[in-house]
């Protein structure tokens, strides 16, 4: 059960009542009172304390119920087992934002956890939405809104920054005084008992004092509802994420530390591409790319030029170019001619542009405005390094004129320490971001770029198949009656072939002559299986024959796989083999699916053997797949090039895989109950032809599924 | 033609004469003369300037031979149309060492490259070793040598920095002095016409004061020199390189820069690789490993534990700990109960160890020292952020405490911006290396360890084959005499069967009636192959065919291939058909070679088909190519677990395999004329059956051979 609405109170409160305000300076209710006094908020302050008159010179109420006025937003700071009743309070005072400081919960095991669910039960059934518990609190840099024990007030600026770490909170408000980084938001979310990232990512995507939304998180819960609020908000800001815990190494770490299940790094790497999501792998990285786009346009395209009095680092940041998914610009020959022009005989002409060692700021600036009313450029990188004639803050102040004059973004890299550091706050003041590596910049604008893909991806184009899931459903049902959860060939083909799959002709033989007919009515050559509930690995056991073209050869078979199987597996109920049509002629690929914790259903596609197995060259999709991520993630692999066919070679039918892709989705989408599944393999025939399931396993989880109903 | 000699004479001169000093202060003349008198240095200093009677103080004199004493080390900065003439009167004096400062030669084109070239001669013939052109200078801290025009002095330490970017050396320079970065030696290679990276190598290698040898460089000319020297500095000291100027667009910029061809990345990385040295990719990197070499111990082995006061920047680092070459270290149930001792219960006892927010020094230190003297343990990374009890300074006296009393490393990453400011400082006068991201510290962490490996590596183990070099050599001679380039299967089997490799049995067969004698001889099935000279794609004309089986089959096969080629091509010339052994039932592996500008043969392993063609896994080694790197480059290419066997399949002939790298080795050594090959297919049999290369074909190049000699 939650409470909906929007999270204005919480940022944009008329007042703001701290329950358990403190006289002791050492404690954190008095630092969260001291910090709503002295940033410049403007409304109501109503410290909570019922042993205290006064603190910092405010009135003091014993309970929030003696407060006659009316009441935006609670900050709670009472030890965890009085915080239950501060809720309660909150709901009967009617306030409805409520910040719980406050730590103890479910970070702390079974009894913290109970506890919680109680409280936010409670918020919940009173109308309080509920920020925490175990948070730092949160600051709103517009109206001077300090709810937080943050040793610091961040600068305004147009970063709004969320965190599931407190302590990351800390460190990065004190390192952004340092490099002159403002925020319009910073948000500690704690245990996310209430208001989570997908909460704040809808409140900010409309924040007007927002351009880009920065995240930290460990984990996530309602992983699809997360992607669609993500995919929506990207439409109107960049989000970029970083995500900790995600190796195993990382994932104990989360699991001992905010009780957070962390997903896999796959499902968050697939949700966060399938939703637009930009994800940073650094702390350096997430705050390069959030200063790149706190105040510059989006580029075009991937044409980066690169502007530098110093042939090292333009050649270092051409590698890295190279190395992102933008471009180094070719520069046209007007472009060149007035370079020419401008520049002496030594210089580079093209790009990178080498101004020379001697160049001072009025050459810089010729160069630059060539550079940038190129057509083919679409954003600069100038690098900086102080050399004898080097005018550094010219130079800065040069750069700062050319922003605006053409839609196209412009980094800068000032390398040096303090030579260039009055350059480098030139520009950083001016909205210019500026970086002290080249590769820095280089990566800041390739995020640019890769927002822009993100932001103009195309439709999902979801579809829907016709699907006899009634037929579907009587396979689980009769398994979950009999308690089986791994469906063999058998059922796993019938279900499947109820999602439009095309399996192989069969049918069941019970005996030799039984067999010799099917494979007559089927047509020769035939593939003879074992058909057993209790043999899933039927090669194992000598329970396969292939390519058998008589009657005779079908004969023998059959005996041979039946006595092999009352052999080695006496035990296993044995109902016959199965006589199958023999497909030959296409590539095999391996369609699978397994469930993941944050975000559901997970689609899986690779090439068939090797591929899978000893390269791991596969993608994966979270479930619903549409059209655009179906053929998407075929082009992932490297193997693709297999199924375009090599050399001239005819190309396999795609886009029936692509429909297999879908159907799958479609199919575990429908039954929550499947938690993994194996098409291997998936015979994909030449262009035009189709595509046939081979084989098929299903594993079931009734528990689960009860769970998440 | 080479002075040899120690450089001593640059680094630690008596005196120095300074030719073309100026009066000028703008003049880089007069910076180099004030550089070197207002830094310590003691020795004698000569301007020489025919114009000037004194310059800052010191008597000036016309020219060189006006000095009387004895001149150690000579700085030129002059124009360039009079550099010639100052290395003339260097020689003449006795002057064995000369600095280089002036541009406009090899850089500049054609015409520099000749007066370069001319300078260069006059001096080796007149004993004079020369740093440059084109460069910025050295310096040496350790007697206050500063013989350059740089406009600042770096600290004292125990990192040696060369560089091929003069201007790197200046941004470099600048903030170093921020960051607190200490230099022994600092060197501007410039145009690196005499004294290169192979020279520095090894005097660094030696010098007391350099505990690790950084540099960036853009293209090495005797590639095969600098990989033996690297190798061997390597033992006594760490060598960290970034390499500019790789990818195709950092390549066209350093062709634009210094004149120098930059060798492919693949072969800079394979050198690099061999010889030990560490590459950085970024500047970043190559200073943040710098400092962690510069003062601690190398780990003995890769186990890291992370001591931090804050989750998410835990998780971080233990997440990029899973992505480096080291392991999160397992903390015994000693280290974990001695942690139970001594930190509050809601503590973090396992790895990373979370000392909590609230942790004053003491807790740190309690912590640490638990945790550096666990056996498992081999390195520490101290994580700290700024929170209300955070006792920074403390914190950071008590890290130095720990050093030194193990033999293990010990890294910090503290946090924030000002809060932390003077608790880094400390840290690093301590020389405890310092990062204000948890990432920068695993990886610097993870460089130590791969100098351990690097410096650890097995003996290359060259192997010398028995060859028929003269029946090579014959084959070869008689394709120049002809001016053929290529060469194909029928020549290209012939010589590499002088080099041991084995070929399927095969004969010419002139007519159809030869043939079947031939597959006769040989054995059914064959393969029936076009011969001919301008033939080099055989199947491209129908001009194979496999698996016959019958004296009748190889009539009509010889007859089909005949006729093929003489409506397909009607002017190659034929030489009939080749009958082949049929051999089956290995795997297809290619081994290949290419000559790289830099480093010369680099030889090429692949498994064959798609896995070279679609998915480009393969490997690279500089050739001479040893049994340790022969088998380390087949397991560097995903798709080895193909030749292992997957699922219980029998061993492909992996020593067989190795062995024919080996060889080809050696092949592509003995004549350095063979400039391109393909092994394509070699079919490596099963364990103990060995390996036939089925087809080989060789590109030659008698002008660049000539031009090597």
């Amino acid at each position: 059960m939650k409470v909906s609405g929007s999270l204005n109170k919480f940022f944009n409160p008329a007042s703001v009542a701290v329950i358990g305000a403190s006289r002791d300076a050492a404690k954190v209710g008095h630092s969260i009172l001291s910090n709503l006094r002295s940033n410049g908020y403007a409304g109501a302050l109503y410290p909570v304390n019922p042993n205290a008159k006064r603190i910092l010179g405010l009135k003091t109420r014993p309970d929030m119920l003696s407060i006659q006025e009316a009441v935006d937003l609670a900050v709670i700071a009472v030890p965890a087992r009085f915080v239950l009743d501060s809720v309660r309070q909150c709901a009967r005072k009617g306030v409805r934002a409520a910040i719980i400081i406050t730590a103890g919960f479910k970070e702390t095991g079974e009894a913290g956890y109970m506890l919680e669910r109680e409280i936010i039960e409670t918020a919940a059934a009173g109308g309080v939405r509920i920020l925490g518990p175990n948070c730092l609190g949160l600051i709103n840099t517009a109206n001077g809104l300090n709810a937080s024990f943050a040793p610091l007030m961040p600068r305004q600026g147009s970063i709004a920054f969320f965190s599931q770490s407190g302590a990351l909170c800390t460190a990065i408000l004190d390192w952004s005084l340092v490099r002159g980084v403002g925020f319009s938001k910073f948000v500690s979310l704690g245990n996310k008992s209430d208001i989570s990232e997908i909460d704040l990512l809808g409140y900010l995507a409309d924040d007007p004092q927002t351009r880009v939304i920065l995240g930290y998180i460990e984990g996530i819960t309602n992983g699809r509802e997360f992607m669609d609020k993500a995919s929506e908000v990207v439409q109107k800001k960049p989000v970029v994420v970083m995500k900790g815990g995600g190796t195993s190494a990382g994932a104990r770490a989360a699991s001992s530390h905010t009780g957070s299940l962390a997903g896999s790094e796959k499902a968050f790497d697939a949700a966060f591409r399938q939703s637009g999501v930009l994800r940073a792998h650094t702390i350096e990285d997430l705050f390069n790319f959030a200063l790149a786009f706190a105040d510059n346009p989006i580029p075009e395209g991937p044409g980066l030029c690169i502007v530098t009095n110093a042939g090292g680092p333009g050649i270092i940041a051409a590698d890295a170019c190279e190395r992102s998914t933008a471009r180094m610009a070719e520069l046209s020959p007007g472009t060149i001619s007035s370079l020419r022009k401008n520049l002496p005989p030594t210089a580079g002409f093209y790009n990178p542009v080498d101004v020379v060692g001697d160049a001072r700021a009025e050459r810089y600036e010729a160069a630059m405005t060539a550079v940038i009313n190129d057509p083919g450029v679409d954003g600069a990188l100038v690098i900086l390094t102080p050399q004898a004639m080097t005018e550094v803050e010219g130079t800065a102040e040069a750069i700062l004129k050319l922003k605006g004059k053409k839609k196209k973004p412009v980094l800068a890299c000032f390398m040096g320490g303090n030579s260039i550091k009055k350059g480098a706050e030139i520009l950083r003041a001016g909205g210019i971001p500026t970086y002290p590596y080249p590769e820095d910049g280089v990566r800041a604008f390739d995020a640019l770029l890769r927002y822009r893909r993100a932001k103009e991806r195309p439709e999902p184009g979801f579809r829907h198949f016709d699907a006899d899931q009634e037929r579907a459903r009587r396979v689980i049902s009769s398994a979950r009656e009999t308690d089986r959860h791994e469906l063999g060939e058998k059922d796993a083909s019938e279900i499947i072939s109820a999602y439009g799959f095309r399996t192989p002709k069969s049918a069941l033989a019970r005996t030799s002559g039984e067999a010799v007919k099917a494979a007559i009515k089927i047509g020769f050559p035939v593939v003879l299986k074992i058909s057993s509930p209790d043999i899933l690995h039927k090669t194992d056991i000598g329970g396969v024959r292939a390519n058998l073209r008589t009657p005779r050869d079908v004969e023998t078979a059959f005996l041979e796989i039946t006595s092999n199987a009352q052999r080695l597996m006496p035990s296993a109920m044995v109902w016959g083999c199965l006589a199958q049509e023999m497909v030959t002629g296409g590539k095999e690929v391996i369609l699978g699916m397994t469930f993941d914790h944050s975000f559901g259903p997970m689609i899986m596609f690779g090439m068939g053997g090797i591929y899978v197995e000893a390269l791991g060259d596969v993608s994966f999709r979270i479930a619903p797949v549409g059209v655009f991520e179906a053929g998407s993630m075929m082009e992932d692999i490297r193997s693709f090039a297999l199924l375009k066919g090599l050399r001239g070679e005819r190309s396999s039918d795609i886009s029936a895989a692509r429909e297999c892709i879908m159907r799958l989705s479609q199919l575990v989408t429908d039954f929550p109950e499947i938690v993994e599944m194996d098409i291997n393999p998936l015979l994909v025939l030449p262009e035009g032809e189709g595509a046939v399931a081979i084989d098929a396993r299903i594993v079931l989880d009734y528990f689960s599924f009860e769970k998440e109903k």
